[in-house]
């Protein structure tokens, strides 16, 4: 659990030093499969403050705190419910960066631009729709995460790891915390990207789809061959 | 009086540090209502020269010099007329920051886009009227609170904790001097996601009344239950 | 003479950190009546490198160098042709800095949008004509002068303290180097703002007449109460 | 060699000192041709890890690397193309910088509003058509060589020392690895502050032939005078 521990403050740590997080506003986890837990952030700590230990276990089956003395972040029950849908992946990150929330206030799904956006993400991002008042009133954060699961039917979430939350903002996701993280740069930037093409071109379509096949496969996949082996 | 100047001090050095000041352009004050005093930073010292005991203590009651050998900033009369109008607020700040300025210069009430908004500003954030050549003549400052007390018939300012001086600039407040800081914080950040959501979306509407009722309940009020106990 | 480039060196250093310089592009200078002098940054010395007795002098009366080993700015003769003609300002700066250069780019005078603007500015920061073929290969730098002094005609350069140099540039002064600079500051931010005023309200109208008044008057001249006495 | 190798490190750590790097986004080289080799950065190192014996020595003739145990970057094949097309270059810069990467995802050439741009690039900066589904298929790095010489047709590369690929981002170059990361800033900034102008007046035209020619004249050629000598 300690390593566990670690890497998710670690996680938790560089969203602050890649600028995305005002005050308390976002969190990372890390989920351990094999000894089914989630490492999640404790709500409403300041980062300043955060220390390793800190951080909280919860089961990933029913959610109750396994270890730590402090409440778990607020949107634990989004992350659990990700976790449940998507087996493959390993770490989520969730931020109110300021241009992906701005795309995920304006209600719309952040369209391919450029090749910097297919490096990472297979297509476009897409919006949640309104969740119901009911579903607000019933489990607000679990329902947060079934209306995310319901973006994706028909989608792998690996080749897409990320999302937008109507109203709300992004969440995003990766083998494990780093890359969630590293995920919630790559988007936070290439929502400014595609807010300052919209301004400089309003007719802009999206990239071309063998541009975004070649961009995406050379990075991820069996064929890849960015980076060093 | 010295933790009160302390705090005073404190609240003012925190909005450098978020960016929020250019050279002298801001100031936070905190009312001590059993005592009857408000302390709040002297006009026009650069940010980097201010020390605690420079904070001039006021009286609540008929605004003049209590304590302090400078006098207190050109915008105390403001504060004063709020401080008397808004019972239950302890502290407020004043920014002429880059985005919540250009809303007031706009004549743009800042609408709910969001949840980051929601979470601190219970519905939008009103912009007050122009004030006539009149009450500008009068008692430009004095008359600039009664614009904005104006601005909140009907409204509780405690759940709304800001509004915009039209063609001048955000005013904030809260229960205490770092509160009315972070609400200036939280402004800022809500007016450039909110510009920014427009340019995407012309067209986008405010938050669902569910979501802003559910955001701002979970943080505030007896039902709370965002971060620790 | 000492003091002098001491002042004029400083006042170069701060513009690099108030962010308004990329490499080489800017420079300040102030006059010396008394002594016929006006002292200014060398062309082309990067910032990082720069030291006080570097800085050039010459003659007001006809721009050659009476003290130093390098070439002074190449916008020198503008900076003379400004300094004869309006004989009230005791400093001058020159930036490319971006949202000012943006407004000069786009050949439109920057409106009096909000009372940061009123504060330093009274009334709208002019833009200069084109100037013809003829002009610019005549004496570029002097000629540059020469609009930036028609754009002035019936109006106090001491009340407007800068200009927007059409397809260039912002130009600022004051009443000594130090002052120049912040005056291009307040530009910048004033720019800034003004841009997304106008993108927030596209019919946006300036600031009422009795508030520019208001805001000019109590910072400058006799009635002036902002600040200590 | 070593003294090319550090050349080459010291102009990849002055993109991330400039703030034109988001990860390992990025890459610079610069061409011996006296000895027929490009050095270059390695594939996906991190630039906080990067030390100047990593540098990647690759024939300029056929690509195959001479000296280094790493991978080139995965945009070599782009840079020994250009070398190869461009004679009077001595060093590349490829960066996904924000703004100049908006443009090429908008598919816009930058036109020339200002004097800054004027400065340093001699016309609009061009954009690269679509490559095909083919072009994309066979040699992707190659072929995105091809479609930027394509793009200088009738133009000198030295006077216009950059382009944006369609749906990319901007190569810049220069004599040498330092002078085209210089390239890359200026397009970066004056990327920016087109879109800026672009917001304020839609209809902005670009900068007068006569100002373009003395701007471009003045800091380059047998006629320059700016700088010291």
């Amino acid at each position: 659990m300690k390593a566990l521990k670690e890497r998710v403050y670690e996680a938790n740590m560089e969203l602050v030093r890649k600028n995305l997080i005002v005050y308390t506003w976002g969190n990372v986890s890390e989920v351990d499969r094999a000894k089914g837990v989630v490492a999640i952030k404790p709500s409403g700590v300041p980062y300043e403050a955060l220390t390793p230990d800190q951080i909280v276990i919860l089961s990933l089956e029913d959610g109750r705190v396994v270890e730590g003395n402090l409440r778990p972040s607020s949107d634990a029950p989004t992350h659990l419910v990700l976790y449940r849908a998507f087996r493959d992946i390993g770490g989520i990150t969730h931020t109110h960066s300021s241009y992906a929330t701005s795309w995920a206030q304006a209600g719309r799904a952040l369209p391919c631009f450029g090749t910097t956006h297919a490096d990472s993400f297979y297509g476009e991002v897409p919006c949640t729709r309104w969740m119901s008042e009911e579903e607000i009133e019933r489990d607000y954060e679990g329902e947060t995460g079934k209306v995310i699961v319901q973006a994706f039917e028909g989608k792998q979430p690996i080749h897409v790891p990320g999302v937008l939350v109507r109203g709300h903002g992004p969440f995003t996701w990766g083998k494990d915390a780093a890359q969630s993280v590293y995920n919630a740069v790559v988007l936070e930037e290439t929502a400014k990207m595609a807010l300052n093409t919209l301004i400089i071109n309003p007719g802009v379509q999206p990239l071309p789809q063998a541009l975004q096949d070649k961009h995406f496969l050379r990075k991820h996949g069996p064929n890849a061959y960015y980076g060093q082996k």
